[in-house]
């Protein structure tokens, strides 16, 4: 039977559907409207959760007064729609204080005030009842490699983030922080540029216990990165707290497209993850599948919608194909055959000690390689059946 | 004064100088010699190191006595001709048996194989005197993103890492591991595909203590990462080990070309790193620069000597460059006015808690984002200063 | 109904299934065969034709009488299989002789060389009926821009083509000359990249009416580009006289996958239009597809059959759901709405002169950018109707 | 003796600049000055030619009175400033009506709008003595591949620049038309993405003639294109109308670096074939060297000039470098011992018929593939040399 959006988590951005479409080449292509205004409809397009920037919500320098409204409205209307506010990010890139940098500009006095302005939205994210404070640095980076004292840098980015957790510890706040890699772009070089990058990152911290990752899928695309991949390794390491679903055509510029509108096949496999867990069991994902994307620069405002629609059904879809993948006992010989149960067994037997393993001849002086080499893993065979699942 | 490639603790791989030109669409184009005839011509070069793959010395399948001999000959050659062997290094990726992966293999005989064979070569490395223990996992990955479960295969990564890991220290050897990432070639995608992957899977070790990093210049390249960003973040974890110097031409195969023929601009920046450190002090590299490189398949045996010796002339060319560039006191006035020196304060006040920076109101409430935003960071100048130096 | 292999024009290249998997990295992972052993598999996989680069048949430097054996003891199998010799092309890559190119080398003795093999080649493909003559020149270019005078060198790739051409006419040959296009690999910058570049170079040529294009999937996503756009091209130009499908997933080295394997929607709109032309109407292909792929080196001998069908079964299946997608009203529907026939007429009225567009008001003076801009061309709808024919 | 700039034609984009550093991520971070503005300080930084699009003179949608004055203005002071207008160029794809491009939108209304916005601009081109009238058809493209009828495409996109160079041609202008490829971005895939493409599309124009190319360094970058081998294939093909300098880091979105500041290597090969020609001489380039870069979004005023002057003297720096390094003997027997002169000689002699070639055994049946399979080509040791020359 076919799964319906209520089914899982799905939220939005309000900077996706809000996104007026004005680009690097050109001006915006579509109107803007009030940010509760986008509420009703996300609710219809299937989501169950919103999020947002501070200042998508209240602009940059509004005055408190004002402020205040708007952040009342907001959370207003997403009560009465229900709407639940599952996840809050500081704007530390659109104002060009922070042209350098939030965390790690040269400026000092920037990296207060931007310090600053992200302990305040974290107070705002808690009072939300928001479960990450996800942290997109896209601004703290060089075109130069000379622009910065790459020590000082990670010196500074571990010192922002710790003195965030540090925070929330304080406040008693139940937030966990995700960190969001990119590699490039509007930077030249971004630092943390991957998911692996955030995890060794995360590893330096006094406070890493409650920072953990919000990988983007066309972030790590852009880096030619597998996606799949690299949410694994971060739920092998405990640390997927959230996840940014989108659409990347290959190496480029940040295309946010509709998910599943970029590569389709890893789109699967990635849901197939997000849904089914590993084969052999392990760590598992229940968070929210949060959507950040763009709506096409040449659909106007129906475009928003029907856009915003096809993400939620792309998620649907693909969870029905990946469940009757797992499901299928042609699918599940194939992984026997391949050797997908094989490998979670340990290559050393329990209780085996490095000695016992040097002297068991069969391992290494009686193995034959060549007959070895022969094995056919039916690597192919198994991602033919994949496809056909997807595509049936 | 000019340096003298004496001054730098350089290296080469043996398989470098030694590979025979055989690529994916074409035969070897030049011949092949004994192990050791390549040596007095690397000191020659201006080499102080040479490392091996325990393959590159003894072939594949090489009885014990042979073997023996093989490398008896080959340390007495190196002892004679004045080189360290600094580094070894095993191939666990040549051989069909490891077609799918030495520690990662879906083969639980082929990963206790695969083992075996890493700890046989701790054993030689040890005896060799080298310092670093390189594990390049070239063959684990996948094409297919079902062909593994993601979760074993990380437990198997890190189970046999730490079991080589452990025998070091379970013999006293003063080895120490170094991790080299790479995103793809010749797996579709590889585990551990960059210094941060490489970083995130360290943090999750039992014996994480002695594992670092070799990262090498290409490829990090071929994921269109600053090799610079990537050695900063690895030195300031304290896990810059090894490193391996080549050159890359944007993202494409592994090409492997001589230190400075791909990004020059980057590697400048790179051996300035290396030689000069940071500009605010912090963590240093004193190890090797290892050269991985190959000669280009266009030229023969005069080839192979004439791009060796470019490799050693680059670093020694580089580092004067990037030391006079450090001694120009406008390069040190343009850092001042970029706020270079500025990153290294914290950004906190020291003994500053976070309830004394909430109530600092020049931080955040006073302080005038337009007016900031205003800085000239000068960083086209401090770029261009720094190119001037390298191109004059 | 399920369409059948026998309804279209599918060939193997001999080198495809014949591939045993040596790579730059690594041995051989599976035996070889004698070439028309291969061919009752190909024939069984689905196949109605079959290709060879001549080496592939009798290895380079086998003697005139192997040689003739070798050519005839294919072609005799090939016949009474049933797979009709459709497309023959030359190595000029794989010896080291070539390993500065066959055409453009800057050793003249060499170029002679190569075009002599060429000219023997021809012989060999009209002799056994072959429509199309491919010319991959992969090591026609360089890895540094000094290597090469890159004037005189298309210069010499020109020559070449038109003496291949040239000789054609001369014999009387009905075969048609298809350029195959690749970025680098094995040379660090391939000359003539892309399809486009290649377009470029037949423009030139004093034979060009019988040179056009091979495009391979792979390649061109190599450049990160469009592979259905880049045919569309060729069409357009009256250039498409071959093709070759395989997978490539992102920029990175040549992986040469099943078809459907690497970008799965971009392989969908390439079948599209192969099967159901241009939406307007136009050119159309109606020659081989062509499968240029190598079976995974992880498999064995049953794992180059289990890809070769896989291929097939990628078309068949891309066919049909392609033929629904495009015959469903509500794509048809959606295709109005998006502007896709509108693009089919001119934008000047048929006997409009420049003047007379100059005198028109309602085109420039009267017309209403702000209320066309609002236009929602429906682009992500459109796409999204496609994925769910392709998924569904 | 060094050069000066005023030794070679260089010219700015008024965009250049002007541009206010608003990007896809944040908003502007420089203020806006009136066009003239500008005009001192290009020719104090070294230019004397400046460009502009339609609307960086009079914005879009300004009336005709206010147009006219701000044109006047303009041209005014750029010849009271010493700079020379050398070519114009059209804005259509800013303002959102030419969101699905100006020439092969979906929308004929909106195509027709923008040929009439072009030929008006030609009119201004002729009028301000203008010699090249550039088109860059950013928005002309697709995101996803059904958005577009693809040979309708190519036809309405032939028709749109036909149409302009038949107007030229009608009112007797001297204007050449140079088209401007780029893979993408704003589109997912633009037309025409790279030199091959323009060069193929421009065969199969009826006024081809006076249409060539303005190809740009970082656009061809963005496909992991050789720039300087693709601006040779203009020039074999007598089509390098106009060239476009800048900086790219590899393959990511368009980042309009400094010229020299992307890859300096490729630039120093570039300003070498645009100074000194083909080794063998040939077709050689005697037009403007116009840089269409960006000043970083973290510099303000200061940093405008700064990397004004940066280009300039990039230009200069990189001319004596590579007159120097073609003057030198040593190069020069480089050239000669790795067959760079050699390749200009004809593969077949001259008068050499076929039949002629095909009776010479010493080109095939005698000749020694393994032997000549030795030539040591010494390209790496060329390109040392090269390298030396620049960096010393």
């Amino acid at each position: 039977m076919a799964s319906s959006p209520s089914d899982y988590k799905l939220s939005f951005g309000l900077w996706t559907v809000g996104w007026t479409a004005r680009d690097q080449f050109g001006e915006a292509s579509r109107p803007e409207f009030e940010p509760w205004e986008y509420l009703p409809k996300l609710k219809e397009a299937g989501a169950s959760g919103v999020t947002f920037h501070d200042d998508d919500v209240a602009p940059f320098g509004t005055d408190e007064a004002a402020r205040e409204k708007y952040f009342t409205r907001f959370k207003e209307v997403a009560e009465q729609v229900g709407l639940k506010i599952e996840m809050v990010t500081t704007n530390t890139f659109a104002h060009p204080v922070f042209k350098d940098g939030g965390l790690t500009s040269n400026d000092r006095s920037v990296r207060r005030f931007g310090l600053r302005k992200l302990l305040r939205n974290v107070d705002r994210a808690a009072e939300f009842g928001a479960e990450t404070f996800v942290m997109w640095g896209g601004r703290e980076g060089s075109e130069y490699d000379n622009a910065k004292d790459l020590n000082a840098a990670h010196e500074r980015y571990a010192e922002g983030i710790d003195t965030v957790a540090a925070y929330i510890k304080e406040k008693g706040y139940s937030l966990r922080i995700g960190l969001e890699p990119k590699p490039n772009e509007p930077r030249g070089d971004i630092f943390l540029p991957t998911i692996g990058h955030a995890l060794g990152l995360i590893a330096q911290l006094e406070h890493g216990d409650i920072v953990g990752l919000n990988p983007e899928t066309g972030h790590e695309q852009m880096a030619g990165l597998n996606f799949t991949h690299g949410i694994a390794q971060a739920l092998w390491a405990g640390k997927l707290f959230h996840i940014d679903l989108n659409g990347q055509r290959s190496i480029k510029y940040d295309q946010d497209l509709v998910y599943g509108h970029g590569d389709l096949t890893s789109a699967f496999f990635t849901i197939d993850l997000l849904v089914n867990g590993f084969p052999n069991g392990g760590p598992s994902y229940d968070g929210w599948l949060h959507f950040d994307y763009k709506p096409s620069r040449t659909d106007y405002i129906d475009g928003i919608w029907d856009s915003a629609k096809a993400n939620v059904e792309m998620v649907t879809l693909l969870a029905d194909k990946a469940k009757a993948y797992r499901a299928d006992p042609e699918v599940q010989a194939a992984f026997e055959e391949s050797g997908i149960f094989e490998l979670a067994q340990p290559t050393l037997a329990e209780g085996e000690s490095i000695s016992d393993f040097l002297a068991d001849k069969s391992a290494y002086e009686d193995f034959d390689p060549e007959a070895a080499a022969q094995r056919n893993f039916g690597f192919v065979k198994l991602n033919q059946l994949a496809l056909k699942h997807l595509i049936s």
